[in-house]
């Protein structure tokens, strides 16, 4: 019992002490940022007047008599030189990076303009700038543009509509009209059959549906897919696939019916499937904090697809999961599908579990064991950065 | 020359500015390099308190929301937070490597006797070789060698268990009369409270339960977590402890109850849900060669978590998933949770799906947003790889 008690205020003690260190760990960051921003705000000032004189960004010479400055610095007051090192070559890259980032991605037909209908939004602006910065004319056409449809429309060889699915059809319905007979005329929704065939009705020119599968967070196109559902004349849309491919994208052609079956499963599926978790968690609600201290690596791997996919748009997630009828019978078959695991759960049958885990592992093939070298090749990464 | 002298003066004037501009860049570097010494003079007094408790060196999480402040802070100084955070994963990394350097993969009671009960299987022979390798005497226990069982024990200092679960308490009650009064007693079940509950009644001298939570195929124990939940006189399971985390495990106490209800979510929900979603794609049997060309990185990493799961043990996650009537009942709670879902999609109404959206996402709090950013990291690494 005394002993108990000692050891409790014992503790108590270490625990006020850690916090108080805590404490000052804290403040010392809080100033070590501060002096970043400062640091940072010098070298934007030195950049202006190098880019004023011509003078190239960075100097390798000069990086590395400050490496050394600062590793024998480290040296003095007791710190490991390689650290300091590491921190200063990260301090410098970025800093070169960001003076240099506006230079890539040419453009593949700059100068031909660009109408983004609902340009405003968040793909929309996305698209807007790599468009811009690659060299073209981009125009955009929101809500309140319409009176000077034709106005905008004029003179363009691409008009791409960007706007939420429930909207796409009618948008297309009333731009039809107002484009040039030869424009190119293209939308990025995530479902394709609708707005293919209403891009095809309302505009006699070419017609290519396009989905990126990826959101406005993205900050390369790098590797990113791009599915492209060709409607009418495809070797007028050539330019806008190569350019697409140019920015980094893999485009893949498909027909629109079997993009939006595919895309029910790894889009529509996937997002419910996720939802539903996350809202079970929060109905339940667990202890988050503690539960993510317990999980390892592949758990909190686990755990933050699930966060990811709650720091996006619901809004999009709602377009995606709602986008069609057929869409919506997918994901109640899905939850039909539960009921046999009910009754397996019910009936405690863990070799009838085994069976059936075998059986979808060989209908899974090869794939499983692509994944787990692919997924462990991510845990040590994950590993690693911690 | 009139001009060129102008010119030259101009020059002049600049070279001066960025002569000054650097001489500040310098103070604020020296300046820099001061404060990061101080940093590490308070970590190193954290390090002694935490060493002195038998506190884990640190922990993840708490890296995590570290991390999250100093984004914030850099994002309202102008700063590039992917900056900051690469900067504070590199002085973390660095601290954490030097306070573990020494621990290493020494044995921590090199010569002690280490019998495996149950060593045979996947999990006791990756155990065991980890055993051996830090100098520890092993010895194993399988089922046709109960009647050898006195002696096998006589003398050992651990006792783990490492059979299934469904076996755990029977075996332990078998093994019970078999121990040294003064030998500790642990297993590797994942689940806690029956375990824990069966070595405190079948054995008089120190009892510990632990759940390694990975598999053997981990190929290092670098950052995973095993959970102990004590149970009777941890002073004499320390050395344990500190083996684990000597071998790069991270050790986290809880008391048997908090581990099964934690475990029940992060381990046999997510587990039964995946299992549920590779059933159905097997059910749908769609075309998963198309499925995974039309998937973005992070869609292959959302299908790879699946196929993943299927490639390994159909056994061990049978165990989990049915290891406990309250298990199955949580789970069941789970389908039950779904029928809200159903009826939200037969409505069609997309503002109460975003309003939902909203509010998980809240209860989720700045988990999204770090999950965001691991799972963004994850998926550069992905495009690397490629």
């Amino acid at each position: 019992m005394i002993e108990d008690k000692t050891k409790t205020s014992a503790e108590t003690g270490r625990q006020a002490q850690l916090e108080a260190l805590r404490g000052r760990i804290d403040a010392a960051d809080a100033q070590l940022v501060e002096l970043l921003a400062k640091r940072h705000a010098l070298v934007q000032q030195v950049a202006a007047i190098k880019q004023a004189c011509r003078l190239p960004a960075y100097h390798p010479a000069r990086e590395e008599d400050l490496i050394s400055e600062r590793r024998q610095q480290a040296r003095r007051a007791g710190l490991e030189p390689n650290l300091v090192e590491e921190l200063y070559r990260c301090i410098l890259r970025h800093s070169r990076v960001r003076q240099t980032a506006h230079l890539a991605h040419e453009g593949v037909r700059p100068g031909a303009k660009v109408l983004l209908v609902g340009g405003g939004g968040k793909m929309g602006r996305y698209l807007g700038q790599w468009f811009s910065h690659s060299g073209y004319e981009v125009r955009v056409l929101e809500t309140g543009d319409w009176p000077r449809a034709a106005e905008l429309c004029r003179g363009i060889h691409l008009a791409l509509v960007c706007v939420p699915i429930h909207l796409t059809v009618g948008v297309i319905e009333q731009l039809g009209p107002n484009l040039p007979a030869d424009c190119l005329l293209a939308d990025i929704t995530s479902i394709k059959k609708a707005p293919v065939d209403a891009m095809l009705a309302a505009h006699g020119g070419p017609v290519m549906g396009l989905h990126p599968v990826f959101g406005p967070m993205t900050a390369t196109m790098d590797k990113q897919i791009v599915v492209a559902t060709p409607g009418r004349a495809p070797e007028a849309a050539q330019w806008l696939l190569d350019q697409l491919a140019a920015w980094g994208n893999i485009v893949l052609l498909a027909d629109p019916d079997e993009h939006d079956q595919i895309m029910g499963i790894i889009q529509a599926l996937r997002h419910f499937a996720t939802f539903a978790f996350g809202q079970f968690l929060c109905q339940k609600d667990i202890n988050l904090a503690r539960a993510l201290e317990f999980s390892s690596p592949i758990y909190r791997l686990e755990l933050g697809m699930v966060g990811r996919f709650f720091a996006q748009d619901a809004d999009l997630y709602a377009e995606i999961i709602f986008a069609s009828p057929e869409r919506r019978a997918l994901l109640n078959q899905f939850m039909d599908s539960l009921a046999g695991l009910r009754a397996l759960l019910a009936s405690g049958d863990k070799d009838e579990f085994c069976a059936q885990f075998k059986r979808i592992a060989a209908w899974f093939g090869p794939f499983c064991e692509q994944a787990m070298r692919e997924s462990s090749f991510l845990i040590e990464r994950l590993v690693e950065r911690f």
